[in-house]
C-alpha cells in the first residue's frame, strides 16, 4: 500500500525535484540549475525526461546517464532519457558581441606555420557537424588562406543578398565558409596594413548572414604578429585550441603564442600535438619523425588538457589536398575517430568554461 | 727539333693565350676575362696554373678540368692544377651597399612556416662551410627565431667589442650568428612593428662585425605579412632559395612569396623541396607523405632551377632539435650528402647570376 501510494504520488515536480541532484560530471552544476533539464513526462509506468548535452560528442554522458536513472530509481518506473544537444552561449565580452547568432567562436592558433593548423580546422569543424552542432568556419589566415581549397568546391559560392547590403558565405559540406581568400587574388601576395584587416573583419563580423551556429571556427594566421594581434582583439573569441608539432623548436613559438593570447586575454581551451608519430603502411613500425612527448609537456607545463594527438598520416594530407577532410571522405578510419574525439573534447573544455570561468593557465597568471 | 723548338717557347703568354679559349660551364664566360686563372708556372716537364672555382663545391668541375687539359695538351707537359675558391662578390645594390665585408647574401624564404626553412638554413650554412666558404648567419625570422637552437650551444656569445661601439656576433661551430632572438626574452611574444625591425635590422647590418664572409645566409620569417616585405626592403640580397613541401596546399603559399620577391625585386635562386618523401627505417617502404613531385611542378611553373628534395627524416629533426645540424653529426650520412649537393646547387646558381645577370622567372616577369 505504501509503496503504491508513493507511486501514485509521482509528479512532475517530484520528478524535477529528485533530478536536482544530479550534477553533470563536465560542469558539476546540477542539471535543474543550468538548464539542462527539459520536459518531463510521467507515464502509467514510464517516466520520460528531455536533457540537453551542453556539448556534442560529450564523452561522460554514460556517466550522466547512470546519475539520472539512479536518482530515478525510486520511483519504480521504467525511465526514457530523451537526448538532446544545447551547446550554452558565450557570456558575451560587451564589446565584442558582433555575432549575436553565433554561439561559440574557437580559434584554432599556431605558434608557427606547417604544424597542420589548417588540417585541424577543417576537420574540427566537420567532426563537429558529425557530432550534431551547427558550425561555420571563418578563415583568417591572411598569410595562407587554405580553408575554401580544403573543404573542396562550394556547393553555393560567396555572395551578396538580395538587397545587396549582406554578405551570404560561401557552403562547403553545409558548412558556411568566409575566408580572406574570397578577397585575394590567386598567388598574389596581399601585405595586410592594420587598418585593411580591420575593415575585412569588421565586415565578417558584422556584414555576414552566418546564421544560427554552435560553434564558428576561427583559423587564425600562425605567430605572433602584428596583424595576429589586430586580430585576436578584434574577433569575439569563447576560447583558443594550440596545435603544435612534438619538437622542442615548435614549442618554443608555442609559448611565444601562449603569451600573446594572455595578453588578449583569451582563454585556451587545450593543445592539440600533431605529427606525433608515423606508422608504416608497410610494416607497422610507428617512428616519432618529429620527436615525441612535446604536446603533452607543453600542456602540462601550461596546465591545459591535452586534448588529442593526431598521428601523422598521408591519407590526411591528402585528405585536405584534395579537398575532402578525412573526417568526411574516411569517417569510419582511425583518423576520423581521433578527430570526432578530438571535437567533443574541444566542445567539452568550451562548455565547461561557461560554467566555471576562464581557467588561466598557470603561465598566464604570470603576465 | 721542330717540336722541340714548340716545347722551348712555352711561355706564361702562351699558356695564358691557350686557356682564354676555356670557358667555365658554369657562367659560359673565359676564364682569363672572368679572373679564374691565378698563376702561372712554367716548368721544364711541368705546367702548374692556378684556377679558381667561382663557388664551393662546384658540380662541373670535372668538365672545366678537363677542359683545361685539353687546351694544354698541345704543350705536352704534364699539367697541374691548383684549384681555389673565389666567390664573386654581389655587384652591389648602392641604397643596400651596407655590408662591405659580405660577398653574398642568400635568403631562405617559405611561403609558410613549418617546412623546414630553419631546417634548410641551418645546413645550408654548415655545408657551405664544410665545402671551404666562410659563412654566417642572419637569423631575422622575428616569429620564431630558432637558429641558436639549431646550431648548439655557443663558443662565443654576442657580445660588443672593446669599445663598446660594435657587435661581435655569437659564433656556433665556428660560424658567425646574429639573432633576432637574442634581443628577447624567451616565451615572450613581440609584437615587431615595423620602426622596431628597421631599429634592430639596421644594427644587423651596420653594427655587427660581421668579418670577411664568401656567404651570409638570411633565415627570413614566412609567410608574406609587412614584417617580411619591411626585412626584404632593407636586407641586401643578392637572392633567395625558397623552401616548401610538395603540397598543393603549401605551393599557394609560396606562389605568394614569389609574388613577394618579385616586388622586392630580388631574384630567386631556386626551390627546395623539403619533406619529398619518407623511409620506413625498418622496412624501406617509401611513402609521399605530404603528397609528391609539388616541388618540382613549381620550379617549372617559375622556370627555377629545383636545387634539390630533401627527403623526410628522424634524425634530420632531431638534428635540429639537439643543436647539431645534421651535415655536422653524421658528416656521411645520406643527408648530409644532400645538404651539401644543394648548398653547392646554391652556390652556384648564386655565381651563375653575378654573369648573367638576373634571370626573372616568368611569373616574375608579368609582375
Amino acid at each position: 500500500m505504501r509503496a503504491e501510494k508513493l507511486m501514485s504520488e509521482v509528479t512532475v515536480e517530484s520528478v524535477r525535484n529528485a533530478l536536482s541532484t544530479v550534477k553533470d560530471p563536465a560542469t558539476e552544476r546540477d542539471i535543474v540549475s543550468s538548464r539542462q533539464l527539459g520536459e518531463i513526462t510521467v507515464g502509467e509506468k514510464e517516466l520520460r525526461v528531455a536533457v540537453a548535452l551542453l556539448s556534442p560528442g560529450y564523452p561522460m554522458k554514460g556517466t550522466l546517464d547512470a546519475s539520472i536513472r539512479a536518482a530515478l530509481e525510486p520511483f519504480g518506473r521504467t525511465v526514457v532519457i530523451d537526448w538532446g544537444l544545447s551547446v550554452p552561449r558565450k557570456p558575451p565580452r560587451q564589446d565584442l558581441d558582433r555575432l549575436p547568432t553565433v554561439k561559440n567562436v574557437l580559434a584554432v592558433a599556431a605558434g608557427k606555420g606547417g604544424v597542420g593548423k589548417s588540417t585541424v580546422s577543417s576537420n574540427l569543424a566537420m567532426a563537429l557537424q558529425r557530432l550534431g552542432a551547427r558550425v561555420g568556419i571563418l578563415d583568417a589566415d591572411i598569410y595562407g588562406p587554405s580553408m575554401p581549397k580544403m573543404m573542396g568546391p562550394p556547393s553555393r559560392p560567396c555572395d551578396k543578398n538580395a538587397s545587396g547590403d549582406r554578405i551570404i558565405p560561401a557552403l562547403h559540406r553545409g558548412i558556411p565558409v568566409m575566408s580572406v581568400d574570397f578577397f585575394v587574388e590567386t598567388g598574389r601576395a596581399v601585405i595586410w596594413r592594420g587598418p585593411m584587416i580591420h575593415k575585412l573583419l569588421q565586415q565578417f563580423l558584422e556584414d555576414v548572414e552566418w546564421g544560427e551556429l554552435d560553434y564558428l571556427i576561427i583559423d587564425l594566421p600562425p605567430g605572433t604578429g602584428d596583424a595576429q594581434l589586430s586580430l585576436g582583439q578584434l574577433l569575439p573569441i569563447t576560447g583558443g585550441v594550440m596545435v603544435t608539432t612534438p619538437q622542442e623548436v615548435a614549442l618554443l613559438d608555442v609559448r611565444k603564442a601562449v603569451d600573446m593570447f594572455a595578453k588578449l586575454e583569451v582563454p585556451l581551451l587545450g593543445v592539440i600535438e600533431n605529427m606525433s608519430h608515423y606508422r608504416c603502411p608497410s610494416c607497422g613500425h610507428v617512428d616519432h619523425i618529429f620527436a615525441s612527448g612535446g604536446g603533452k609537456r607543453l600542456a602540462e607545463e601550461l596546465e591545459l588538457p591535452l586534448l588529442g594527438q593526431l598521428p601523422i598520416d598521408p591519407k590526411v594530407s591528402a585528405g585536405g589536398e584534395r579537398g575532402d577532410p578525412v573526417v568526411h571522405s574516411a569517417p569510419d578510419s582511425e583518423h576520423a575517430k581521433v578527430f570526432l574525439e578530438l571535437a567533443a573534447q574541444v566542445a567539452l573544455e568550451a562548455a565547461k568554461r561557461h560554467a566555471t570561468g576562464p581557467k588561466r593557465s598557470s603561465l598566464l597568471r604570470t603576465v
